[in-house]
């Protein structure tokens, strides 16, 4: 198929450093090359693909000091695209809805992956006026703010095969990656690992709208022997860490739409104690790639449990379920549903005129 | 004439607080509704008009504690009026470049103001992707960091004639009306009035963003008993404030792109004591309705000439040149303009295959 992938700029595909979207955007592109797909990334300038690259700006706008107004750049990307139309067979958007008034009339050509949390107040309200846009979820929970709006499919994210290799966990410790924030709760995280006598290593970085709350609330934790912070983490050393960690705690205190680093701790053939919130449920297998619970206590509990899990059996699943390929693959089955909708009888609604599916 | 008006959501039109370009709006709007054209109103449901109105929203979004992100509405509301473009000769948007995706197909029935201050990094690049758009300034001055952008006109803001009336500046005291933060140069207000050896009025909001800078360098300067700060007036108050003031002090430290108090000290026949920066020159005329200075020593100078100012006169001049009749008959004649154009010879320019006046 002729495929256009729809990136956000605000970081490269793949990010430098921190960017969910754009990292599951780059994998899913380049393993639609690898499967024989004629690829064009909409992304920015300084992004790597195999795939051919149209630039929105020269290099990602979360790193360019002299990017202002990042509306700018995404406007001008998104009408390009539109007037290019034609050249596709399937555009899939990972750019919220900011696409929707420029490409309501062609709808049937699109498909759009929501990332990000979806219980915004105003949110609805765009999902309505745009019913005929074809979406995505990243898990089933993700959905539960809107379930009525026009969700043609879940597809979880994938990891590439050879990103992460199974590792045994000989560093001898529980991990804590990504954000500090209350809603990742790494004060939960500290209190579970004291509990269990069993050290801790926080991977997270600081962004500044925390800073307030990790002075106050996490550094006081820090004093403790077994509890070792060491900052933001690279792509390059993730695997390390996850893949050297006894066992992955993801006590989250929010919704979470899907949580990318659950995937990687399974992809090195790593268990994960987390909180069964949001996308958790959904993508760990209770008893076979971690444990998921409800409260301390049965946090707590898990950990000797988890340990005892089988590292070769973890990694399996990751590779069963959990791969690009995987994710491309239903990309494409999607594509396809979206592209054959097309002869498929119409209904006219509302007085804006426009068309959508039965 | 079928004129759709396209306000920003912000505030009301008109706004029940601060909100220049709604204002704006509004006066044109009304204006245009008296010279017997066909308006309709793209604004907030809460706006009060003679023109047809087309809600965007239900209430001003500044005001609306539910709206946490405004571009849902601004783009639904835009798109929607694209869809209905026919309806119309013309449309005249003060969206900032936001609709330029939408209607660059056809520009040659719409007219934009840009209401703010050009020296944004990322502005020159949306003006070139969209040459074609028909832009009018609010001021000459306004347009000097773009000056090659596709100006069709300057048309100076205007006042419904019985808004003010001629007042006799009988409180016996200076002016300074706007905001408190750096560029507005409350400080310099202070300092001309207190070496002028008079009182000093000072009616002023104080933003968040520069409430740092009121408290640090502001209220030490209130301890003077000649300066007596009354802090946020509403538009009733305006006229009775700005009409007892012998003049007005306009002492900015920034290319103010047109500055709407000047004109409505001018309706109340007050004179203004300006710095000549960005479009103060176009408007004061220097020795008639007020002064215009470089700096603290000539503006304290020109404090005893402006008292001597002919009330009268500086009404006349705000009769002649800042009516909202003369602002709605300029932009009429701009309206004619653009639409005339459309017979007009096309060039091609780009990859995008867009059309763009010669």
């Amino acid at each position: 198929m002729r495929i256009a992938q729809v990136a956000p700029l605000y970081e490269s595909c793949p990010p430098r450093l921190y960017g969910g979207t754009e990292r599951v955007v780059s994998y899913v592109t380049e393993e639609l090359v690898r499967l024989g797909h004629e690829v064009t990334l909409f992304a920015s300038g300084d992004s790597h693909t195999a795939a051919m690259l149209e630039a929105g700006c020269e290099m990602a706008l979360r790193l360019d000091d002299r990017c202002k107004d990042p509306l700018v750049y995404h406007l001008i990307m998104l009408d390009r695209l539109r007037r290019r139309a034609d050249e596709f067979d399937i555009i899939h958007f990972h750019t919220d809805y900011l696409h929707f008034p420029l490409f309501a009339d062609c709808w049937e050509k699109t498909l759009t992956t929501l990332h990000g949390r979806l219980d915004l107040p105003d949110l609805p309200v765009m999902m309505r006026e745009y019913e005929m846009m074809p979406l995505v979820s990243i898990s089933d929970a993700q959905r539960a703010p809107m379930p009525w709006a026009n969700w043609c499919g879940t597809v979880q994210h994938g990891l590439p095969r050879h990103l992460h290799r199974l590792s045994n966990g000989s560093g001898g410790y529980l991990g804590f990656l990504g954000r500090i924030s209350p809603e990742k709760a790494p004060d939960r995280a500290i209190e579970i690992a004291r509990r269990a006598r069993l050290p801790l290593k926080i991977a997270a970085k600081v962004d500044a709208v925390d800073q307030e709350y990790y002075e106050s609330k996490i550094v006081p934790l820090l004093r403790d022997p077994l509890i070792n912070f060491i900052g933001e983490i690279g792509e390059a050393d993730k695997g390390a860490f996850l893949g050297n960690a006894l066992a992955l705690l993801f006590p989250i205190d929010w919704p979470e739409p899907f949580g990318l680093v659950l995937i990687e701790a399974m992809a090195n053939g790593t268990p994960v104690i987390a909180f069964g919130r949001g996308s958790v449920p959904e993508i760990i297998e209770d008893g076979v790639t971690g444990f998921v619970v409800d409260d301390i206590q049965s946090a707590i509990a898990a950990v000797p449990l988890a340990l005892q899990l089988d590292r070769r059996a973890i990694r399996a699943c990751y590779e069963e379920r959990f791969t690009a390929e995987r994710m491309a693959r239903d990309y494409l089955a999607l594509y396809q549903r979206v592209v054959s909708r097309r002869s498929a009888p119409l209904r006219l609604v509302g007085a804006t005129g426009r068309a959508a599916a039965d």
